[in-house]
């Protein structure tokens, strides 16, 4: 189960403030796979090389697959599912506990009013060709890059074409993603794209929405779905959370769970699957008070950022490029739109550092203005580079009031905060005062009704629109009421309150655990020149690792059972996890396989160890080793797991740990 | 998300070995819901505080609530999810690591031959009955035991009833679980039972399958399922997990996620729901070599057994009760089938008791022979007494080699294992030599086809079986060839070998987490008598505990705020959980709420803390406090929080960490 093409941006395109209403954000995702794998990205990763090890020592593999397999769903093995749990665990230990946001973990399984007033049920869908004559799908707007993209890549074709032609192909190209589903079907169209299998021509596009749907219940009556991405649940609840917290704003609550999207055509491995692992964030706030109590701690952290206009820049100029620039001075310059989210992308930044993702490979692009949704305030990516090119891993939004205001108006509860003031306000408030003896007249047993609605259920908006229309129009029509200028008097009165009650922005960071994953992996990988053959080794940070430590006794013999039991003891007590591999491959070779594990340490138990009860402890990437008792050796690997030590400073400190260089026998193997 | 019902047993009922071969196994299940909940439940546990706390502190709640709620979702709160979280990382440190097992994560999305080969597809289902004119819908079984039950409790009407009628009442409930779907027709007609909302006559009983059904991809040519259990995930990838391991035999493998199951009427809370988490385990081994080589560490563990033939001997009578019995004696004796099945056995006990379960309200029952599939060795559950009865909550189940079989024989993907002799061996083997003259006489072109079906494709059985066919009856069909004796020599003759490969068996412990988390709860509440009210008090373990520390200045005094923000530094960089409690209630109503969440130990920081930097620790059970600097009462917590001390321990041992007795005044509050 993993990642996703919107992970983070599940929200349907209902909202999406394009002219013509269409699915701008969907299309916007596509970004972060350009059609060019470039050869750049190829040289400077092995992708074939790296994925014959993941799927050779089982990170993961692709699920049911003695039953032919189901493309988009995959199994994490051993060392894949042990990196998937360390990296949830390190995220809630950097949001949950280290942030103090409460946790909640609801059902995938949702019904359909609370996803229809989300808008997924509408709107949450991609547009669609089929094969005129065999019915095969695919997606209009894969279909018509693919098609452009090979047409333009074909130098033959080129020569016969008018530049005029040519031109229309970039250009379209360039705006695939942004395309309606007219636009999409004129050009699919004009350039006579048909399907890649069979020639045939293609159907005009059609929706197709990206919900599993299933049924609850024995009689069928209560059609569902599995989310397509856990923010719902949060918000659904926020009355809940808002009471666990004391009704204390600001307040984050965070949740780490399943969603699942139907994919037309799943591919690109973990990064584009049917169930992936979301951790969202959803940190509610005053809409005009998102300055953040902490923001001083990460003020000064250096955000790699590419905002919109320098994204808008010709992709030659020198503009178009990131900027390096302090949070602080981001808010400061307004290139980010708030404190909070500002901190939160910071924190999202050391996270992913925290991780093993290397900083040269990060940036944070902002989204354009065509990809927001109509209310969202600003939206940043965390993108990250890979041999698939740039892939959004983390989104983050300030999505305004927006969510708590739609399940409110459906639900009729109201999900709202109250701020207490401190001392007093007088507002001015403008007021509508029925006029009840005329509308005791006019609507005998209904008056009450009217003059019930005008005290009570019209706000401030409601009021001044009414105001309007019976000095323009002369009458307005309300809740099956004819009203008249002669029924209500208008008044503008001042108010002392001392309190308000409003609807909670929201911040929402939300992160693709099956992405991250992936794109450490990618990260970590290097080959190495070995004795005989090259060598895979994954370089991740001893915390990500699946195994901290391998434990190697020299050959299988019975004279090394008694200290390989000690060692294991030793570091079953200090919580590090090991693998004993007493297998008969040679030193090297067993150092090899635990290499491409990413297996940081490797401790070797050798013919001087029975004797003196000393053994070594190899690091992977140096493979230089240190040799020193058990207990000062697991000492030191702990410590290093534990982030409180490196391999440098524990070689550069080794008195201290009781340990000495070692250039042993088995070193010329590792 | 959680528990369930049969969430250790999901496997359909094809295989269960009831005459007719109906439903047995889910009827069985029913066994862990008694239809009394009876008096002295309720005076022992007081469900309704409880479940007040529970609701009220957001430990769970139904999900989805603004919208009206859906049976048998729920919403784990900020407490709930944390001590789920605590539960998860308990049970795989005490399962995964230490015991060196693989763990898998599969997609729960699961394609249809998946589930058809399982067995789900066809029989994972139960009995309902319709209203014959609202149509709602009930289940049969629950419909009968309901009437029944309250038929026997209506004094009035017991009083009218003949005796002869009333036993065939009280035959009828007591074996209402295992009632085929003709026998619960029959007793719905005998005793006329109808729909209690109406009164109007129900339908006869039909089939309702339990899993969640929907289509993978956009042309919906790939029906699917939510996976009824992660049992499946792990046979499908035993080739994978068998290669992972070096081919080494016996392991095991582990997986921890979501299983759906579409109930027909969800209730009792946690207990039955729609979505709940699994833990389970798949160890294979070789179906004759069951020992386990850790079970000297288990061998004395004392096991509370409720086997099955004490569970067959009258109610009333002596023997109708459980036994206790070390884990070795209970293999000797046979009581338990094998090593490895009593190892898990005592695994599961020792992990209950580790999680905060009591041992005096659990036991091991074994399965009765109608309960288990055919194929099964040997069953028992954990059950755990609750307010509801004896609740189901592990099960141990030895299924032999069925599963891998079956996936076997419909993928074509030989799931075997290989066993390597030490030394050749000389073996008997039974023979089928092809006369290939005669055979290529009778069959022309497809000669050769029956010559190499008869060297190659006959297993030892095949080979009898067709032995005997031709010796009896002169002829047997075969794969659409009619052979007679002359076609085919027999002989048995010496081969030496030098391995074999086998299908292993399976011993399958399954965890239902939720189911354990609720049990958890209902055995740490209780009630104690305050200044002013009785008040409720969650007796978590501490590493259960969904927070480990509450903080709590004297007052919301500025002058406590560096010592607060000491000992939260303190707190964090010790890993340990806490929430500081700085609201303006008395330190006895903060000592209070904290209880309630279960939280084991509480900081106070009152005005000698600003003088002496000094602060008390009380403990939630005790109510005592201990002085001491901030250094040494983190330090307790840390060492209570590990298990590595207990209150006592510390109490005791109080000078050597720097503490004091305290009597101070908050004390009283307390």
């Amino acid at each position: 189960m993993e990642t996703h093409r919107k992970e983070r941006e599940a929200r349907p395109t209902t909202a999406v403030g394009t002219p013509d209403g269409t699915d701008a954000q969907a299309h916007g995702a596509e970004r972060d796979q350009p059609p060019s794998t470039s050869a750049a990205h190829r040289g400077r990763w092995d992708r074939e090389a790296l994925e014959t090890v993941l799927r050779r020592r089982f990170f993961f593999a692709p699920a049911f697959e003695i039953y032919g397999g189901v493309a988009g769903l995959y199994d994490y093995g051993p060392p894949g599912c042990a990196m998937k749990n360390n990296l949830v665990q390190m995220w809630r230990q950097h949001f949950v506990l280290e942030e103090g946001m409460l946790e909640l973990d609801g059902p995938a399984l949702t019904p359909d009013p609370v996803l229809r007033t989300s808008g997924h049920v509408d709107k949450f869908q991609d547009w669609m060709v089929r094969d005129t004559e065999t019915a095969a799908c695919y997606r209009a707007d894969h279909l018509l890059r693919d098609a452009l993209q090979a047409r333009l890549d074909d130098p033959t074709l080129s020569a016969a074409r008018s530049s005029a032609e040519r031109q229309d192909m970039e250009r379209t190209l360039a705006h695939v993603d942004e395309l309606t589903a007219d636009e999409l079907a004129a050009a699919l169209r004009r350039f006579d794209v048909r399907a890649p299998d069979t020639n045939n021509p293609v159907s005009a596009p059609y929706s197709f929405n990206l919900m599993f749907q299933t049924q609850i219940g024995p009689t069928g009556t209560i059609p569902a779905y599995l989310r397509p991405e856990t923010a719902q649940g949060m918000f659904v609840n926020f009355r809940r959370l808002l009471d666990y917290v004391g009704g204390r704003m600001p307040f984050a609550c965070a949740q780490i769970g399943l969603a699942y999207r139907n994919e037309i055509s799943p591919r690109a491995g973990l990064l584009r699957v049917r169930e992936f692992m979301q951790a969202e964030i959803e940190h509610f706030v005053h809409p005009e008070r998102k300055a953040h109590p902490r923001f001083h701690r990460v003020a000064d952290d250096v955000l790699v950022l590419f905002p919109r206009d320098r994204q808008s820049a010709p992709p030659d100029s020198e503009r178009h490029r990131v900027v390096r620039m302090r949070a602080g001075e981001a808010v400061a310059a307004a290139v980010i739109d708030n404190q909070t989210l500002a901190y939160f992308m910071a924190r999202t930044q050391s996270f992913a550092y925290s991780i093993g993702l290397r900083p040269e490979h990060l940036r944070f692009r902002q989204h354009l203005a065509n990809e927001m949704a109509h209310y969202a305030r600003d939206c940043w990516d965390l993108e990250v580079e890979t041999s698939y090119g740039w892939i959004e891993c983390v989104g983050l939004a300030d999505r305004a009031c927006y969510d708590l205001k739609a399940h409110s108006e459906v639900s009729k509860v109201e999900l709202v905060a109250l701020d207490k003031y401190d001392e007093p306000r007088t507002v001015q408030v403008f007021e509508a005062v029925p006029v009840k003896r005329v509308i005791g007249q006019r609507f005998k047993r209904d008056a009450r009704r009217l003059i019930e609605l005008l005290q009570t259920r019209l706000d401030e908006v409601a009021k001044l629109r009414l105001h309007e229309a019976l000095q323009t129009r002369g009458s307005h029509e309300l809740d099956g009421f004819t009203i008249t200028p002669d029924m209500v008097e208008f008044q503008r009165v001042s108010r002392t309150v001392h309190s308000e009650t409003y609807y909670p922005s929201v911040i929402e960071p939300s992160f693709g655990i099956g992405r991250l994953l992936y794109c450490v992996l990618e990260h970590a990988f290097y080959v190495r020149a070995g004795d005989d053959e090259a060598r895979a080794v994954l370089r991740l940070m001893p915390a990500m690792a699946p195994l901290k430590c391998a434990v190697l006794p020299l050959s299988k013999n019975e004279v090394f059972d008694p200290l390989l039991q000690r060692v294991s003891t030793a570091l079953t007590r200090a919580a590090i996890s090991f693998r004993a591999d007493d297998s008969n491959a040679s030193i090297g070779k067993r150092y090899a396989r635990a290499d491409e594990l990413g297996i940081p340490f490797g401790i070797t138990i050798d013919f001087d160890s029975v004797s003196d009860a000393t053994v070594t402890v190899r690091e992977r990437d140096s493979m230089q080793q240190l040799r020193g008792d058990i207990d000062a050796v697991v000492q030191a690997i702990a410590d290093m797991c534990r982030g409180e030590a490196h391999w440098k400073s524990v070689s550069e400190e080794r008195e201290r740990y009781g340990l000495q260089r070692f250039e042993g026998q088995q070193t010329t193997h590792g």
